[in-house]
């Protein structure tokens, strides 16, 4: 493999194929028999686990509780709000019986239900049922609550992590007595997604607001998180909704204010999915495979005992473990250590590539040369992949925490500078807007546009869209990119997943 | 309330509507609109944290990793093992759409599947298709997976956690080379559950083997914990099951052994629910409403500041967010001590009560002459509601961790006097065993059993059943307490959940 690369195609060869490549050489997911279901290997949902313990962590430390609400939502529920139905009617799966027998040796469903029920692809409204009963004075408020759980919904075209017919997510519903109250905590919980995306997935992110036609069904304002892969294309990572009073009164979640009248409560509601782990595939990885960032790894060290002759095995093997066992006492801002060792009886090269694609931060190799010496060789995942440093076990010990922080720094200063090159401010006309994304690969503008949808037509034969409003350094004064009109706020545009 | 319980009906008086009343004067759960699913509230949702931290540690340590595999498992699967889909077929939920229309001003289904697709009830048969995949060689065994899901199983009587439509659990699913080492870790998962069940739930429990007609659809044993709840009845709290090559056969699990032949795996199962906390309400709670073990406890310790005069309150609110932060830095047995203070402006009394009745172990007044002196009144979940003991805040931060290690004990002692004295071993006749269980809380019954099912309907009337002929303590030689035949086995005999 002197010259080549471990994935093929690379991602300059064929960039959608080489994201699956990545995701099978890492052993992270495969395609289930039920169509457009994956299911997440061990590997995978090692990261999921990660990236919900941190999650968890901020949503607690922000008031929240977790709850947990039923995953069958009757049709009569999903109609209260007109927005929301309309929006999740085309893509739901629906339960119509209740058992099945045989008949002419072939199973078949029976004891149709009298309303059928759809499994949640959202739970505003059975969420909002329970709501409705829990409130009932100003002294419930703030009602804070998230639910971790899966969601389906029924996509034609499908995509591991990415866009699946099922997901795990995590879905934050809240009530207030306020509208000002339900604002404050909507962008709360978008500076958790963007501190999170940030610091622990090493992925940079534009928080901003959606524009009004692709805000999620039912809500008065949308705000997102926005990463760019890779391929220089938009990812959604995470959204957060401020619903005002619209599903307060669809469920009719009403309370008695301090002054002794009836209102509605203003509602928020926020989540992010395993979507997350196909942007820290194709905002990290490279062509030998995964590369991830240590916060969000679920073992940050392999250790790989080179054994030359059958007889040094015992000895090498009792060494590496006595390296793990110290390894594992260490922890790195409040993570611990997670250490494997792989005593797999297969071909060095293998065992080492093995790993590299599985985007493991840091591999140590201790043969009994090493032991000898009270040394490893110490190789880093953010390097090329034969970059060897030798390391004494003691400056191991040492340097291992600042090292995985100095990956996760070195991951996050790469994509952070990718992005920034791909995005311009420079284009201002119709023309120049249209010779930028002649490119396939352009990346982002960020331009005034005056908000007309029927001006983005123009977009539609480069399969480009206005991504979002970024809230942070958004000129107000400026000229409609698309338009030529006055315009009062800047854009992203790009092409998305 | 002086003479009065917290909670009517007593246990006494109506113990299943005493547990709907526990459930809700706790606001652990409440029903939902769709039939047979429940919501579960914070302090409900609390615990089965808990219950998955403690248990996701023992996993792991076991050598397990978790995944996940679709909710929708495809009729054909089902239908691979015989004995599997007989036992499952008469209560799953059957998805047959994936869209909805409105039509007449109505929304119905639409999108008829090719194949219905089944919400798991359990997932052996999606698992295994995935096992199929993964299983080539022997080198790839063993596969040691464990799934935290919710799954669906359409019961036409349910009760809240002990029998719900949708419940959330967890699932093992191991593949492994040889029969012994299945066999192996069919028990070893047993046993963690045991010790769980015990150390931090502190509900003893028998482990024993399920009787024959019992098993698990498909499995060649089941093995189960047994607890009995204050009304005498059996509770079966969690299963493991060797499934000898059964699934492996319907799933196509082969792999090529260390001789270079082709062989079916042996494969396991094993599983607990959020039936464990049903069980948990009713072993410990009393009339004063739900007691919760320390070790499984969400919050250890409620400061309830005392307010005599307003203005009294910033000084007494800042005192008890002191010592807050004191406790907060200590742990029991690894455990961070969980405190919470309680700052609602409501009736001490009725403040007091919400948290007996909530169950937390441990209530802590502090009052302005309680700060002069540096002291609290500490009052214990497993003492009477008014026993109250003055302490100083240094003998409070030295004595905390033992105080509710104490706690956790002195539940399970109470739990197990209350068992062992509610099983007799000197039933040896029909006649007495009719005597015996003409009383509606008889308790258990342990005895020999000649293994013939027919033998079992003289027991209908009394609604009594086989529960399992237990690991531990069975003698071997004896004579059937139902027939007079000859038995080379005990069995525990009663009424159950």
């Amino acid at each position: 493999m002197a010259n080549e690369t471990a994935i093929t195609p690379t991602r300059d060869q064929d960039y959608p194929e080489w994201y699956q490549q990545v995701i099978k050489a890492a052993d992270l997911a495969e395609n289930s028999a039920v169509r457009g279901c994956m299911v997440i290997k061990p590997w995978g949902y090692g990261i999921w686990e990660r990236i919900q313990a941190e999650l968890d962590q901020r949503f607690k430390a922000t008031g929240h509780e977790n709850a947990y609400f039923p995953l069958l939502i009757p049709l009569s529920f999903l109609e209260k709000e007109a927005a929301h139905v309309s929006g999740f009617a085309k893509e739901c799966a629906v339960v119509t019986h209740h058992r099945l027998v045989e008949r002419d040796g072939k199973l078949v469903p029976e004891g149709e239900l009298e309303e059928p029920l759809i499994i949640r692809p959202t739970s505003e409204t059975i969420i909002g049922d329970s709501f409705s009963r829990w409130v009932q004075s100003y002294r419930d408020l703030p009602v804070l609550i998230n639910q971790w759980c899966n969601v389906m919904r029924w996509e034609m075209r499908t995509r591991m992590f990415l866009r699946t017919a099922e997901f795990l997510w995590q879905e934050g519903h809240t009530c207030h007595a306020t509208a000002q109250e339900a604002m404050d905590e909507t962008k709360t919980m978008l500076e958790v997604y963007r501190e999170f995306c940030e610091n622990i997935l090493a992925v940079p992110v534009i928080t901003g607001e959606k524009p009004h036609h692709e805000r999620f069904p039912g809500a008065v304002t949308t705000y997102c998180v926005e990463a760019m892969m890779q391929d220089k294309k938009a990812l959604q990572a995470g959204t957060s909704h401020y619903l005002g009073q619209n599903f307060a009164n669809a469920s009719n979640i009403k309370f008695l204010n301090e002054k002794g009248e009836i209102e509605f409560a203003h509602t928020t509601s926020w989540g992010v999915s395993t979507r997350l782990i196909g942007g820290l595939i194709m905002t990290h990885s490279d062509d030998d495979g995964l590369r991830l960032p240590p916060k969000v790894a679920p073992k940050h060290v392999v250790i790989l005992p080179v054994v030359p002759k059958p007889e040094t095995q015992s000895e090498v093997f009792a060494y590496c473990e006595k390296i793990a066992k110290e390894l594992r006492s260490l922890s790195f801002d409040g993570i611990p250590v997670q250490v494997t060792i792989d005593k797999r009886d297969i071909r060095g090269g293998d065992k080492s590539w093995s790993w590299i694609k599985k985007g493991i931060p840091v591999r140590i190799e201790i043969g009994p040369r090493d032991i000898a010496q009270d040394s490893c060789m110490l190789y880093r995942r953010d390097r090329g992949p034969r970059e060897k440093q030798p390391t004494s076990i003691a400056d191991l010990k040492a340097s291992l925490p600042e090292t995985l922080l100095a990956i996760q720094r070195s991951l996050y200063a790469q994509a952070l500078a990718y992005r920034d090159q791909s995005i311009t401010t420079s284009v201002k006309t119709l023309e120049e807007f249209k010779q930028f994304f002649a490119n396939p690969q352009a990346g982002f503008v960020k331009a005034h546009w005056c908000e007309e949808v029927e001006s983005l037509i123009a977009l539609d034969e480069f399969k480009v869209t206005v991504r979002c409003a970024p809230l942070n350094e958004n000129e107000t004064q400026g000229t409609c990119v698309l338009t030529g009109k006055p315009a009062t706020k800047q854009y992203y545009f790009g092409r998305s997943y």
